[in-house]
């Protein structure tokens, strides 16, 4: 059977946490290790504290808040997410994640439940990657992806590093840092996206995320006066890049729906001006797909692209791969939990992959891991004005609830 | 009959006034009013004063320099073009068309040759616009396009205005702007394009400018992650900048050769980032025809483009002119006359209309005008590497001296 969290009290826990913070279009500005990230960090532990939880705080200040079980096991069922925010992000973002877990606490209290394995709610550091690069930085340093001398020497524009900003607001714990004993790991998040909410759905069961690679393309033609030089004699690197630009979104777009991703996001003509014909500009790739092949595919239908293109403009290409994050498919165990836990709450809901990185990514190659979504409404995200309805709220954190319910054994209490 | 002018000493002078701001590179840079504007007008001046020249200078800084006819007509045969250069610009690029004119006066007297029309040589402050913009400013305000007031108060980076940098070099002259009496005027200059070298041609006979329309296109789509929005949803306005890049340059490129021209000289991307779909992005477009009715087909062609493909992508189009100068017929007699110097010097040559601005664009509104172009080694024009070989200089500058011989009505000194 399910017992209804209180979504009211969710809620009211979402806005006041989202306060600290809080902007004047509604989004939240709460940069990792802030001032303003102590005191997130502080009301969190408070409320956790509450539930009589045990604090541990690691030495890259990610902090975790276990309710002890009352099995003999000592492996956690794990949730969590992040406290810190984009510049300009909103109050939904890694946040949900966080008191959804406290949440689940909260409800196991109010039922009188016990539950066989410990939980535990974990609050990563330095998702962002707004302030210290690169994103999910704590959550790489415990899953062993980086070393906790690299994590804790990240700066930040003005030169404070990671180790000095954690030491400043308190949050340099003592614990060495990965290795705590979970069982399973599962991060409610919303989505980020609009699949969702454009197919009418309430729940994305998340089976993996979208392997990805980045380039940077330098096209090389010649810089020209636009007057003088007739169309037929130019090698214009602007229209080079026009070329790759509509090849690489159609090729991406030819691909069985949502499988691939082509995006540009940045394109600098060296030395521009309004009147001369482009000679050297940079701009960059971004190639996305579920699976490793159809990624590998998809590299070498860009390379010959951009180098047909180059051939017929005689505008010189070069692409160089800077970053190569395979794709990742999450615990098929998990994945099945979760959808078990979504088909019994007769919410519409459908198995995706994530396109973004998140914690769980680095968690799921140390611990069995999988994600719930919820709608972003208009898909947007990083954003003030980022947002998702009460129910959307109360409606993941309900499903997240009786996934750990089911996971951590829990069981009416007849003492 | 034609005398010969006498090539070393034009050559070697080209090279020695290029010296003054003369880069590592080869090049020159000499910004207007400048000490070094200084430094090349005053030597300019004194070759112009040993060959006996009267020397006027104007309000805005122009430079005139008239030797008189043997005849009562007082409205001289006029040549020139300018000294000042862009910050990394080449020695050929006006200096030409002054020292041109100067060999003209050499060559008269080398070979004791009368002539009945006054010769007069115009070196227009001002011209390239890198230090003072508008470009072509001071013939601007001779034509009457610009007030002097207008003229005077344009202003550098530093907020030094035209006026005080005359006063600074000493080259704010007494004599008012405008109105000074000319029969005809001539520019020789640099092709700044690569049709005369590709077409193995030594002499371009100039019979207009292109007209040119300036546009900013602002393209304002949905910025999102790259990550978890699928192709079908984006609203990407690079992709559509991208398709417009392309349909706006094939639509150019299929007009008859030489007509049409689109440039996309300028695109920045706002707020961009690597895994961002681009949602605002400013582009500037450039479209030059060489009639006018070809011109005004080339902007409704471009805006039904512009609309189509607004209207595909979802990317709101807007696109505002800025600037709209007709296209520009030379006086047929000059246009004529320079097309019979170059016939009689049995040097390949056709007619041309120039896709760049010139002080004699200018000039054309109140003096008939025409021009001579010679070739652009690897048509590069605005950069060090600026060049035309000795013979291509001494080409275009005896077909200067055989054209003012024949308007300035020369005749073998009997005396």
């Amino acid at each position: 059977m399910s017992y209804p969290i209180n979504n009211q009290r969710l809620w009211d826990r979402l806005m006041s946490l989202g306060e600290i913070g809080g902007t004047v279009k509604g989004g939240c500005c709460r940069l990792a290790l802030t001032e303003l990230d102590r005191q997130a960090r502080d009301t969190f532990i408070d409320w956790c504290k509450d539930l009589g939880c045990e604090i541990s705080i690691d030495q890259i200040g990610n902090i975790f808040a276990r309710k002890a079980g009352t099995g003999a096991g000592t492996a956690a069922i794990a949730t969590g997410s992040h406290l810190d925010t984009q510049p300009t992000g909103g109050k939904f973002d890694g946040m949900l994640g966080c008191l959804a877990g406290l949440e689940v606490l909260e409800s196991l209290r109010d039922h009188n439940l016990h539950h066989e394995h410990p939980i535990e709610i974990c609050i990563w550091t330095n998702e962002e990657g707004a302030r210290f690069a690169p994103a999910m930085l704590a959550s790489g340093a415990y899953s062993g992806k980086f070393t906790l001398e690299y994590a804790l020497s990240r700066a930040d524009h003005e030169g404070i590093t990671v180790g000095e900003a954690l030491h400043a607001i308190g949050y340099r714990g003592d614990e060495p840092v990965g290795g705590r004993e979970h069982r399973e790991f599962y991060e409610l998040h919303i989505e980020q996206g609009p699949v969702l909410e454009n197919e009418e759905l309430e729940i994305g069961v998340v089976s993996g995320v979208l392997g990805m690679r980045w380039y940077d393309l330098k096209l090389s033609g010649t810089p020209a006066h636009a007057g003088p030089t007739p169309m037929s004699y130019r090698k214009d690197a602007l229209y080079a890049a026009s070329k790759i630009i509509c090849a690489l979104y159609e090729l991406a777009l030819s691909r069985p729906e949502g499988d691939a991703r082509f995006t540009s996001g940045e394109l600098r003509i060296d030395k521009s001006s309004r009147n001369v014909i482009p000679g050297d500009l940079t701009m960059t790739v971004d190639l996305r797909h579920a699976e490793l092949q159809g990624l590998q595919q998809l590299e070498e239908d860009a390379r010959a692209i951009i180098a047909q293109i180059s051939q017929t403009t005689g505008v010189e290409a070069e692409l160089e791969c800077i970053w190569d994050s395979p794709p990742l498919a999450f615990s098929s165990d998990c994945v099945a939990a979760v959808k078990a836990a979504s088909e019994r709450s007769k919410l519409p809901h459908k198995l995706m992959v994530s396109g973004a990185g998140h914690d769980a990514v680095n968690m799921s190659t140390v611990v069995p891991t999988s994600m719930i979504f919820i709608p972003s409404v208009g898909g947007i995200s990083h954003n003030e004005s980022e947002y998702s309805t009460p129910e959307q709220v109360a409606n993941g954190t309900q499903i997240l609830f009786d996934l750990i319910c089911d996971r951590a054994h829990t069981s009416a209490n007849n003492s």
